[in-house]
């Protein structure tokens, strides 16, 4: 490409096309004319703006938290009811998983996918990990200061769980358990939260 | 190979090296070559024992559901207190994930890795998945019955919902988190017992 010229494609439209495919075929299932493809870009173009295929993923995971796990986090820090936006997440994971279209969560699958000798990969997804726990944490928090959860709870301990069990209905939504199935797992959920 | 000929190698201790190497790397991650060599078998050997690469894997799965799967069934199912058995599994679940060497479960592994055009394997899944929640509704059941837990619960919801904690401790074990957040969730988990 002469010095200089623009590029001719859409950064982030590329990256969301990576992160489809990624999503649906793991790190070593996305193949790179998959990639190339979904991107709508050429290979050399890939290369020059987004590094190897392991830059490509790493960059498409932070466009995976940058907007489907943005909407968790935004809905948990909504002004109002912290309890009542803890149990919207819920409601919308549930409602997700139940589908018979569930894809699943990006961030499950790639901790399953996780490769062995990989710990900055590791270390990446323990982050993103961590700041969804985090938004459940400051949530809960301020359920528990505004009066609406009791005292004694562990807040830091039910957030965990509660990220966990985001990893879990993943799972059985992406398998296609159903309604019933799903649906008891957050009734039980549920109940953590009084 | 002539007819006849018995067949040199022990079956259950290639599939036990199969299902090693599915286990870590998933169906995409496992190539052909790791397989031969794990399984100390040839090519051609392979091939004729254990039909093609998906072959392979789901007979992999069925030995993962038969032996390491088996010692939590085992477990649910044996004589004494069931809510102490329950626990007793919940205890083994901490072990291994709060453990440096965690590998994670095969059988989420298995989910998050779903192929999504082929519905046999989801159907196979569900089948295993169905298994252990069996297992824990079982032992739910019994311990209603002896008066170990409430007969408000339900028994089915509680079960998926300890199957599904299982998932989520096996992504968040395999991740590295730690002891402290494995034991935030084990702690909140068994607060659904009483």
């Amino acid at each position: 490409m002469p010095a200089g010229r623009p590029k001719q494609f859409d950064q982030t439209e590329a990256l969301a096309g990576a992160m489809g495919v990624f999503w649906d075929h793991g790190f070593d299932g996305a193949s790179m004319s998959d990639l190339v493809e979904a991107m709508g870009i050429g290979r050399q173009s890939l290369y020059d703006t987004f590094g190897d295929k392991r830059g490509l993923y790493l960059q498409a995971l932070d466009h995976y938290m940058g907007t489907t796990m943005r909407c968790v986090l935004d809905r948990l820090a909504n002004p109002g009811s912290a309890l009542e936006n803890v149990r919207a997440v819920l409601k919308m994971w549930e409602q997700e998983s139940a589908s018979t279209k569930c894809r699943g969560c990006m961030l499950s699958k790639s901790l399953a996918d996780l490769p062995r000798d990989d710990p900055e990969v590791a270390q990446i997804l323990r982050r993103h990990l961590g700041r969804v726990q985090k938004g459940f944490k400051d949530a809960l928090d301020r359920a528990q200061a505004d009066g609406e959860i009791s005292t004694k709870t562990s807040t830091r301990a039910l957030a965990w769980t509660l990220t966990s069990t985001g990893q879990g209905l993943s799972l059985l939504g992406n398998l296609g358990v159903g309604k019933l199935t799903i649906n008891d797992i957050i009734k039980s959920t549920e109940r953590l939260l009084v």
